[in-house]
């Protein structure tokens, strides 16, 4: 506790814009199934749709005082990612951090706690997924760390690895691994163009996958 | 297990159409305060009130290919009744599954896991009442069954039991009952129209139901 | 058990005004980060901004009589505060309720159980904060309080006692204390407008509030 | 509601007695993995072990009436299974009730909901399988009905039916079925043997299942 | 915040003593079914049965220093209750505190929150009802207050209030209703005994508590 | 998603054992109070005190085949320790995989999700900390991963890492940490000793641990 890493390496931007095209379920099937946040992580307004790079923040219960150092260690299109020592709802983050956050070029906040002054948040367009909206404020008296490997919302993330969000959730992708995963992401959207044509034509599933075979190899019956 | 049951009764398009036209808080009181799932059922989008007949899905956790075989069950006017073997909340839906589901006629999801894709959803107006948002995705290994008695968020329901979903949740209605509970539902709209005017005029509940004298005869006090 | 307490004192109808004006936010925070409902009190719909004082319920699990109760207590400009006797998501609360408690001159309703008829309030435009949206109806069998001290999602609250209740979620002020609470309240906000201006300028909350000092006394290290 | 089924089919108290000998997971496998409540239902003493026939009670939050009337429905070796009509966790039983209950020849009861004395229920060895313990007390005011279908904790139980419980928690088979299941329940306890001295020998689940190949083909990587 | 109370008032050690034997199912029966914390708050051990006054402790979340602070002000018989001015489910309290508490003659804690050590605590009779376990330990940086009002697990609990708690949970009951409580709990205790002996010998409830006329008179059906 | 990895460091056996001599609470404080899983990690009996290597297993929802894979590389002294894809309740382990894992010398198991034949388990003296007891099995379908690192109920854990598991919980230690933080918890135990006869004695924590000076900076007012 108590240490601030303060140089961390990014992905390239243009694979960070494209995966936050992608999308959230596009992207974590691309990556095998993996990287999503707990279903309860949920954004304060619909329709937001960013990726960034993930300067994380392990806060203890209850105390806010690492979001300021972390604010500092911001570069334009970074996202915060605060995950508490343990659990809490509280209202970490308000209008006033959010100003300086956006000041800062931040594109949002992902936070396994709670957020607070969601209408101005609305307002300003600074999108924030949270556990929980709460106005119980917090103090500033016990050290964390900033861009340390945290577990957020059950992820393990580290700073510097890609966070897609939006209506569906919040996804992590190692930073190593963006373009690869954004290649896969491509291909799968590319493929599901086609299907979703066939699909919105009457034609089944069922045959487009060519599942009858094998739904009838594991014994399916129709009575 | 793996067992798809292909002729389902249902009730009369019409009777259906007019109970969702009542809607599902009229529709519980009607059928004697019964039916109404489990509170944690949410819509993804505001406004929707749909009716239609359930095809029912009992289905492993993290496994949604029987969304697949439910399909080819469709009628127009249907629902997809969804519910897990076991508490998931996996995304066992998107927007390749919606458009095929809707191609086919189906008016809705009702789902005791999660959705995703809910911003395409939302766009091509399906409504999906389910107990989570999640991205993470399922696998297609495991057989389940199509259109035979589930247990969906708290309430027993049977393929072909009418459906009625808006944004107070979801109830079911036992398909052999539609018809009494369409005109019970009828008959206390009609009523509630005048108390709605009473009341709005600033008469109290307590004289226009005569509730003193029981209030009184209870030993209600006031100091 | 069976109370209803037919005269309660009140707080200056401006100095609730006012209350609501500043927010559930600014407000908890000018009474020493106290007075918060627990962050499930959730609104049915986005906007809403009340002040009032309140009409305290306490009901029992999936039994609204004590409403009708309330309502005929209420005076222009209070608020609606019903606490179960034990934890209970039924729909107390739908629209002939809010359409009499409207008549009346109520403000909303803060409710630890369920509400229902949601598409009806939000055209109404009587904003409730409940812990469930739910349409399972409740019956009229058994005896409740009105205006006796409840505690409500975690929070002793007594009739005329203030609640404020916004998007954040729904705050209690002592009526004893509501004009001292503004006071600060208000000093708070005037001292918030130049922090806004200075973080949104790119000052850093580190600078602006003088943190380094103390950060580095804690043991903070920079690698 | 406000009905008493007074004539129930049960299965043969000889089957019912199998079915308990051969446990929770057992049975549950026997007949598909099928019939387990949820898991919060949780024995109120550990050891406890019984099968018997279901005296099934809808009843409202909050209202332990439609006890009474079970009671009196009750033969020897019957399991009291109550399912509230909306989510409740007061203490609808104490040990007035088990004494009532036991003398009637209860076996134990599964309820979804509170139970209270638990101290004095494990003297008398009456078991509980329930969602909370709680001494929040409960009113007689409002009918149910007893005998009638109910979902209880996730399952559709009907009276007859033959419940299983133990320190696992519950399953329920269909009085029908249970004949069956018992036939496969005692198969699969006869191979479990000999598969259990296998492995207590050393030998691998891999080998002795024969899994290897299939892994293969699935792909697993041993690295 | 940051408000020890020194000088409270207790109920008659002997009153307290007979509640606490009375237990917490009678003892909340007999003071109209209120009082009983949330079901959520369990013993960290079987069979301990206490009463005793209340010293209060508002603590923040993660920060267990009020408890050091408190244990100072506890006289023999006293429970300590904390309520965390947020939800928390840290480990507040272990061996250490246990020790002190026990030297200074405290019965027990109530605690909203975690608490740790639970073989030691067990070892050395200290019961512990709380909500969770666990061994993530607190700081010591944020005041909070001593004897002041707070709400404990949903029940406001004023210091001096006696606190009675069993297998079944904790109660409250009001300091100056102390001796009325237990006159009615006595009283309740002495009519459960005859009752109890007329159910064990199958007299059903619905006969000696004479409930048949009034079931039928709301329309329960035989059929 | 399909990879075990075969060879595994471990922390000096002797290390590990006094890691667990030293219990759950007492090394989460000698690393920084880092490390706990959730508090809803819970032993399936009381007592056990184990410390152990993890071979970890990411394992689909309700598919239990990793545990097979698992359990050849399993070394003496080993704990097992599964984390699921996604929430789930199912029971993936009981008495026959149980006997499989002691006898290849595992020490127990951790896992996020749910487990069965608990009576068994508690015979053979295996412990499990668990989220659930649940009887609802699974199937052998979809490939996980083994000894790759995972989170579990909150806690990034590498195979080979140091699981310590008691009454109070789970705890993980990085393997490379081992020596360090026992070293740290050993002089923590080793100053408790003299702390706790110094309590027992009726000495007060604000004088042992001088904290008067500092709580009356803080503001602390005695009235």
């Amino acid at each position: 506790m108590g240490v601030v890493v303060q140089t961390i390496e990014r992905a390239y931007a243009e694979v960070i814009r494209q995966l936050g095209a992608a999308g959230v379920a596009t992207v974590h099937e691309a990556q095998g199934r993996t990287g999503c946040l707990a279903s309860y992580m949920r954004p304060i307004f619909s329709g937001a749709r960013i990726a960034g790079s993930a300067v994380t923040i392990s806060a203890p219960p209850g105390d806010n005082w690492m979001l300021h150092v972390a604010i500092e260690q911001l570069q334009p299109g970074d996202i915060l990612v605060l995950a508490p020592t343990s659990p809490c709802d509280n209202g970490y983050f308000g209008d006033l951090l959010a100003t300086s956050a956006q000041a800062r070029g931040a594109m949002g906040l992902v936070i396994d706690a709670g957020t607070r002054d969601v209408r101005d948040l609305t307002e300003m367009g600074f999108p924030v997924w949270s556990k929980a909206i709460s106005a119980q404020g917090t103090v500033k008296e016990t050290l964390g760390s900033v861009n340390v490997p945290v577990v957020c919302a059950g992820q393990a993330i580290e700073a510097g690895d890609v966070i897609v969000a939006d209506d569906d959730g919040v996804c992590v992708v190692r930073r190593a691994e963006a373009e690869a995963v954004l290649e896969r992401a491509q291909a799968r959207e590319a493929a599901e163009e086609a299907k979703r044509a066939r699909l919105a034509a009457g034609e089944l599933g069922l045959d487009m996958y060519g599942m009858r075979g094998r739904l009838a190899e594991k014994g399916l019956k129709y009575v």
